[in-house]
């Protein structure tokens, strides 16, 4: 213990932890503190790297403020994020995938009335949503609380605007048949905020900062494992892109475009506007 | 692209960076990634877990401020700093070892001559050091740039004290025969600070916080590499046990402790001092 050099040290690090009697924090740590070594062994870490780390992670953590979370910025470009949820969520084939959850969730949304529309003024062409909320074996699932954010048509959140009323993002219910409609407005595909280090770290790898348009759901109802998840659209130049690795498939939802005219609430539209229709189903709970 | 999972996301993410022009960053980048995959799938890190770890991060660099690097020592504490130093410094038997820069350093300290008490009036027994700084040929190494930083005796570093003045930090130089000597205070061991998220993390993990007592030194000098170290007390009960894992047995020193009497400086004192007198010895620049 007092000759620490590269090779000894990650033993003798594991060793101070040999009293932690919480055996998962135990296993945590120690499995980060080895990585993490191997990691600066590999490069042989310069001191003026290991400054470098120290400044960026400290401007990182200096970023966050209650609009903005640079370090889930930093966890979804590092590909971190979507590998958690990857892990954690069963796979059957007749589920809706999980995808990550991002940095623009606001808990205590506005609770709106089925067909509201959740836009608050946003700018952006109607989008008419027509979900249904179902369990694995196709029974309507009623009653669900589904938390709905997006982006307006200019690719930025409320949260982004100062000063600004809660505008894209609603919760909702479903109703007795496990249905959901709202009108929000159309997604556009946008960079995440690149006015940070994590920006500063995507310029410096020669990576660019953009989503493909899509709506986050979170869908939570008692007996089901609560669905975190996007649905993207369809023809998106970004689908293959995507600045945090989030894109399934499955995810993968036609926003139709419609000429002016009659649309699915009964309302004459004036403008073009976009339907999407998508059908959510959710894992039981604890499996 | 569109079908991201756990297996595949680690070549993803590595393939968005193919455009990276810069080779080192590229490569520092990528082992990173892999790196902090391959901790995720081997511990199965849940989605709990991931949020308490962006909590735990957002926590430490919010705690940063001018006076406090929680991030450098969050690095300290996981053994990384000590890793770091020690890949990058030759190790020829005659040189003195290098150790963590540690969290206190403070740029433009006074600028004190030869012989100053550097104390600034800081509580302590009086300790009288007396060093040498040599070339690895035994040559003495003239007007050496010599930073030294100390905790007082209640185990505080003067930016640890509100609105504090400089104490127990100078910049000297050495004079024509590469001597150096100065008054400062007898240092005891510490506990780092334990009132942010890394004082909670060697909580958790049932860690202690202590140093044993040192003195830092950053020796610059033309034609020479730049030290950085620490002189330990001989007999400190934590030099087996050092939060930081900074100790290596050439760098600890003799601070005998002596009654009151006359001092090297000549000065009486009325009660008990120390001395400490430690040789250092500079590689050459660029090996
Ligand atoms: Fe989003
Ligand atoms: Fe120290």
């Amino acid at each position: 213990m007092r000759n620490i050099d590269e090779h000894t040290i990650t033993a003798a690090v594991l060793e101070r932890m040999a009293g932690c009697e919480d055996a998962r924090l135990k296993e945590v740590m120690s499995a980060l503190v080895r990585h993490l070594h191997d990691f600066a062994r590999e490069v042989k870490l310069t001191e003026a790297e290991w400054s470098a780390g120290i400044e960026f992670l400290t401007a990182t953590g200096q970023k966050c403020d209650a609009q903005r979370q640079e370090f889930i910025l930093l966890s979804d470009t590092l590909g971190l994020s979507m590998l958690t949820v990857a892990m954690n969520h069963a796979k059957s084939p007749q589920a809706t995938e999980a995808t990550v959850f991002g940095p623009f969730h606001v808990a205590g949304a506005p609770q709106l009335p089925l067909g509201s529309d959740i836009s608050g003024g946003a700018v952006g062409e109607p989008l008419f949503v027509q979900a249904t909320v179902r369990g694995r074996g196709g029974e309507p699932v009623a009653d669900a609380v589904v938390d709905v954010w997006e982006a307006d048509a200019e690719g930025f959140y409320d949260v982004q605007r100062p000063g600004a009323q809660p505008q894209g993002r609603a919760v909702l219910r479903t109703n007795a048949e496990g249905r959901l409609w709202f009108r929000g407005v159309a997604p556009v595909a946008y960079p995440i905020p690149t006015d940070g280090p994590v920006g500063a770290m995507l310029r410096a790898t020669r990576r660019h900062p953009w989503r493909p348009a899509h709506v986050h759901f979170m869908i939570q109802a008692p007996g089901y494992e609560t669905l975190i998840t996007h649905v993207f659209r369809e023809g998106d130049p970004y689908l293959d892109s995507d600045a945090v690795f989030g894109v399934r498939s499955s995810l993968i939802g036609d926003f139709a475009q419609h000429a002016a005219g009659r649309a699915p609430d009964g309302s004459v539209q004036e403008a073009p506007f976009h339907t999407l229709e998508f059908a959510f189903v959710l894992e039981p709970a604890g499996v």
